[in-house]
C-alpha cells in the first residue's frame, strides 16, 4: 500500500510503497477514509531533531484519522468489518488510572505504551496511507449515523482538543456568564460552536484578522473583538466590569496569555490550548483571585464519543477541503502558506 | 473604651481611648473576646503608604476576631446579647453574586461595600479593642458548643484561609492521592490538620526549618521533606513518579512556587496561599498538563461555619499564646521577631 | 389601593380596597407590573381548610410577581426608585445555611421567617394588587435589559421551578445523553426550552394531548411521544435500550412516575416537579441501579438571575395572556376551565 | 485442582476435582489466596431456581477474591507471575461507556459480557478453588505494599460496596454534616470506617443489636442509636432538627427505608445498599424536598484501587475468620447460623 512517511527529521514526507499492516491479538487495521493535515505535522517536518522527542522517524504521518474496520485480530469483538470508525489518536499504557479512564493523553506510564507519549502519526505509523494499524480496539469509536469518515477525521483532534478544554469549564459557564475564545482558526471556530451547543454562556471571540472574526460570527459568537490594546477593556466592559468566566486561548503566545489574564474574572478559568510558545507570569496579585490557569492537551476517548454525537446532530460543523492521497504534500504546502480555510483532509 | 489604632502609615499602633461604637439598623456591636495578631498587620504598620490601598489610617487594627454579642441594631434577630460569635472579617457589598454566597472576599462591587476591599481591621475599626462594630449581622457566626472566643479568633483567618484552599481541591484528593503543604507556619500547620480531618489523602509537608517539620509531624503529616534542591525529586519518588495531586504553597516565593510546579501531577492543583511575592512562569510545556495554578484569598462565611465545627470537635487545634489588651504591641514585637510559636491572640 | 384578597379558605378572592404598604427598615414596596395566575392559587381557593397550612387567610394572592421599585426602607441601597425588578417569592429566615445561599425554598428555620414556609401570596400579601411589600431587599432581582415586568412575572415560578430541576441534572446531560420531559404545560414547555438552551442533550417530550406535543415541538423537543402503554418502550428504543439520563416529571401522578422509572437509565435522575399526588414505590431492584429519585420545589434566587438572563437573551419564551387587575377573577376562571394557553398574567 | 462447585440450584456446593484453567489471549489465571464467603452465596444455594437469573449452575462459587498472578495469556503485560492482586468481580462487556469507566456493575450491553450480569462466582467459575480464570487483565488490581490476599479478598465486595455508596455522597458531607449508617454488619461496620477516614462528617450508627452498636463504636461512630420507634426523632434531635445529610441503609427492609426517609434532610441522600427486599413509597411531600433516593450496586475498579489504599494504610480494617479450602462448607454453615463475627474467608 502507499503511505506518506517522514523519512528523517527536517524533511518532507515521501509517498512510498509499504507492506499493508496485519493485526495481532486485540488489534485492528483500519482502511483510512480521511486523514487530517495538521499544523503540528509541519512542526514535525521542520523543527524537531534527533533526541528531542521520545521517538524518531521514519513513520507515516497523520494523527487525525477515521475510516472503516478492515481486519481485526484475535479477541476483538463488536467491530465487524466495514464498521465506520474514528481513531482516538493518543495511545498510552492502557493500565494506569488515566488510560483506564480513556485519558491516554495523560498516561502516567509512557514507557509501557506502544510508543512513549505518542500514537499513530506521532512516532508510530499514522493515517496518511491506505491502511493503518490501531494497537488496541479500545481506541476506536464507531461513527454514529450521519457521520462519514471524511467529516469525522478532523473531529478527532481539531474538535476534540477545544471540546476537552470547554467541557472542564462547564460548571463555570451558567446563564449570565461569559466565555472568551482567542484565536478563531481551526480549533477556535470549533470552540465557539461547542460553547454555543453545550452551554448558554455568552461567547466573545478575539482575533487579529477580520476574516477570522467573520468566521466567529458565523460560528455563533455573540460579540467579536479585534485583538489589540483595548481588547481587555472591551471584554471587561461587556461583562459589567467583572471579566470573563472562562478564557480559551487557542493561540498561546505572550500577548494572548496576557490578554486572557487581564480579561479574566475572579474564580474563572484561563486555559492554554494553543502551542504559541508564550509564558504567563502568575503571582498572587498578578492574576484575578482564584482564576485557574492551566494548559490542556487533546482530549479523552469518552469525550470523542460526545464530539461525534454533536457533529452527527449538526451542532458542530468543520469546514474542510479534501485532497486525494497523492496530493497530501500539496495539502501541507497550502497549510504552510496559510492558504487553507478550515481543515485540509486527505482522502485515500 | 480602649483601642489599638494605627494613626498613620509606617507607624506603630497606639492604645487610645475612643468612643464605644453603637449599632445602627442591622448592625451589631461585639464585645471582643480574642483578636489575633497577624503578619499582615505588620505589613500595614511597616510597608504601605498613602494611596497604595483603597483606604487610609487611622483605624483600629485586628481582623481575626471573636467575642460576644453586646448590642444589636434595629431589625437584627436571632443574635441575643451574650451569644458567643466569630466575625467573618471580609465585608463586601452584600448584593453581588459573590457576597450573596458569603464570598465577600471576592466582592465584585467593592465601591458599594462598607469600605472597598477591606473590613474590620482593614480600613475600618477592627478587634484590637474592647468592642467592635460589625456592619451587618450576616458577618457573625454563632460559636458551636465547646468553642470559646479566644480559641475561635485565629480560626477566622489562620484556619479559614487554608481551609478554603483545601476544600476546593477535595475532588482531587481521594484515597491514593497525595497533597503537599509548603511552609508549616501558622497557616501551614492548620492546612495539614484540615487535610487529615477532611480527606484520606497522604500529606507531605515541606519546610526549611527542622522545628517546622516537627510541628508538621505532630499535626499529622505522613512524610516531611526538607526544602531544597532535592525536594521535588523526593516528592515525585514518594508518589510513584506521578507527583502530588494538590500543592498548597503557604509561602509563595519564587522558589516554593517552582517546587510546587516541579512536584505537581498532571490534572493537579497548585494553589498560592502565601504572600511571599513570588512569580511562577506558566507555559504550555512548563507545568504538568492541566495542573491548575491559582491564588486563593481568605475564605467564605459558610466555610467559616465548617471550620468552627472542625475545631469544636477537636479535629483542628491552633497553638496560641495570649496577651492582655495593653500588651498587644508586645505581641506584634514578638511576632516580628519570629518569637511566637503558633498564633498570638490579644484578649481584652 | 386595590388588591385581590382571599378572605377565607374555600372561597373566591375579592377585589377590595386596602392601605398601600409602606416599607420598614430593609424593606421595599414594589409597584406591580405583572402577577401570574397559577394553578396553585386555585388549590388555595378550593382545597385547603383551617389548620392544614402553616398560615391562614386573609391575604392577597399572587406569588409570581415583577414590577418596579416604588419605595425603599431605611438601609436599602442599590435599588433606586423605578428599577424594574422580579420578586423571588419564597421568603425564609434569612439566617440558616439554605437561606444564606438564596435557597429560601428549603429554609431550615421556618419559625424565624416572615411567615413559616410561605411568602407573598402564600400567607402574606402577594402581587395581585397595585403594590406589594417585600420584607427584605435581597428577594428582588433587577431585570436585565430587554425584559419587562409582564414578561418577567411568570419566569419567577413557571420557569424557575423547572430550571432548578434541570440545572441540578446538568452533569448527567452531556452530548449523547437523553432527557425526558413529561407533561408539556406551563412548566413543561419551559423545561424543554431550558434543556435546549443550556445543554446539548436530546429532549423527548411526553404528553397525552396532541396540542401539547405540538407545543413541545415548537419549544424544540427532538422527539415527542404520546403518553400511554408503549411510551417507556419507545423511549428505551430511542436511546439504544439504555433509557433516559434524566426524567423531569411535570405531572407527578402514579402513571407518570411509573413511566419515569421504566424509561430511566442506570445512574440517571427522576425528578418529581408536578404536584399530581402520585407515589413511586422505590426498591433495590424496582428502579434502575443508582437512578436518583427526588422531588424539587421552586428554585433559588441565584437561579432566578440565570433564568432572567436566558429570557432577556431570547432563549426562553413564555406564552402569556394578560388581564387587567379587575379581571383577575376571570383569569382564574379560564385557568380553571383549562382555557388558557401558556400563562395568565394580571397587569395592574 | 479442587473447587467448590454449585451443582444445581437449591443445593449445597460440592468440593470436586476440576481441570486447572489456562489463560487465553488477554486472560490471567490467579492462584487464590483468599475467597470471601458472602451472604449472597447463601441466596444462590437456597433461593434461586431455573430461569430466574441470566445464568445457571454448575459453576464454582466465590466472588470476593484475591491471590497471585499464576499464568498470563498472550498480550498481557505489566502483571508478572507472582504479583499479588485483587479481583474486581463484576465483568461487563468492556466496550460500553460504563465498562470503559471500570463500572462493569452497570454494564449496558450485558449480552456482550463473558456472562450477562455476572462474573466469577456468579455464573462463571469463582474463587472457592485453588485457581481462577479472570477473562480480562483489566479486572485485576495489584495489591499495594502492606496488603496480603487474605486481607484483600473481603475488601473487593464487603468494603467496595459501601465505599461506592459513600463516595458518591462526599459533596454532601462537609464538616457540620451528619451521616447515618443503618445496619452495622459486614458492610455497615466498614461504611462507618470509610466515612470516618474520608470525611469529617458526624457518623450515627443504627442497629437493633447491642453488639452491633458496640462494633459501630469501635469503628468510630460518633453516636449509636438503637433501631425502633424513636430512632428518627433521636437522629433529628442530634442534628438540630435538620436531619441527616446522607443515610446509608445496609439493611434495606421496609422499616429501615422508612427510618431513612424520616431521618433525612432536605437535599440529602438516602442510599439503599442492603438487599432486605423493602420498598419506600416516594411522593412529592412524602420525603424531604430534594432528598435523593437510589440503590447502589457494588463498586467500580477505580474505587477498588482506592479501597485497597485505605486498607494498606490501616484506615480500613476488616474483621475476618479464615477457613481452609476443604472447610468452606463449614464457613457457609456458620455464616448461615449467624455465627461469624466479621467476614469468613476461605484460604486454599
Amino acid at each position: 500500500m502507499r503511505a506518506w512517511r517522514l523519512p528523517t527529521w527536517k524533511s518532507d514526507p515521501e509517498l512510498v510503497e509499504v507492506d499493508q499492516p496485519r493485526p495481532g491479538p486485540g488489534q485492528v487495521v483500519v482502511r483510512i477514509g480521511g486523514a487530517g493535515a495538521c499544523h503540528s505535522d509541519l512542526h514535525l517536518m521542520r523543527e524537531f531533531g534527533a533526541g528531542q522527542l521520545p521517538w524518531e522517524p521514519p513513520f507515516t504521518l497523520g494523527h487525525e484519522n477515521a475510516g472503516w474496520v478492515h481486519e481485526t485480530g484475535e479477541g476483538v469483538t463488536g467491530l465487524p468489518v466495514g464498521t465506520p470508525v474514528a481513531v482516538h489518536g493518543s495511545w498510552g499504557c492502557g493500565a494506569c488510572s488515566r488510560c483506564l479512564a480513556g485519558l491516554d493523553t495523560y498516561c502516567e506510564d509512557p514507557a509501557a505504551a506502544p510508543i512513549p507519549s505518542g500514537g499513530g502519526g506521532l512516532g508510530l505509523d499514522g493515517g496518511m496511507a491506505e491502511f493503518m494499524l490501531v494497537p488496541e480496539a479500545r481506541h476506536l469509536v464507531p461513527l454514529p449515523d450521519g457521520l462519514d469518515p471524511v467529516t469525522a477525521a478532523p473531529l478527532t483532534d481539531a474538535a476534540l482538543t477545544p471540546y476537552h478544554a470547554v467541557r472542564r469549564s462547564w460548571p463555570k459557564l451558567p446563564p449570565g456568564s461569559t466565555a472568551v475564545v482567542i484565536g478563531i482558526g481551526g480549533l477556535g471556530h470549533l470552540a465557539v460552536q461547542i460553547l454555543k451547543a453545550t452551554t448558554a454562556t455568552r461567547v466573545i471571540a478575539v482575533d487579529t484578522r477580520a476574516a477570522a472574526l467573520e468566521l466567529a460570527e458565523r460560528a455563533g459568537a455573540d460579540l467579536v473583538v479585534p485583538a489589540g490594546g483595548r481588547a481587555a477593556d472591551t471584554i471587561r466592559g461587556a461583562t459589567g466590569g467583572r471579566g470573563a468566566d472562562a478564557v480559551f486561548d487557542c493561540v498561546g503566545n505572550d500577548a494572548t496569555l496576557a490578554l486572557g489574564a487581564a480579561a479574566g474574572r475572579m474564580l474563572g478559568d484561563l486555559t492554554i490550548i494553543g502551542l504559541g510558545g508564550g509564558t504567563l507570569p502568575v503571582s498572587f496579585f498578578g492574576v484575578p483571585y482564584e482564576m485557574s490557569v492551566q494548559s490542556t492537551y487533546w482530549g479523552s476517548r469518552p469525550e470523542l464519543v460526545e464530539v461525534l454525537d454533536l457533529a452527527a446532530r449538526g451542532l458542530l460543523r468543520v469546514t474542510a477541503i479534501t485532497f486525494p492521497l497523492d496530493e497530501a504534500l500539496e495539502a501541507y504546502r497550502r497549510l504552510e502558506a496559510g492558504d487553507v480555510v478550515g481543515r485540509a483532509v486527505v482522502v485515500p
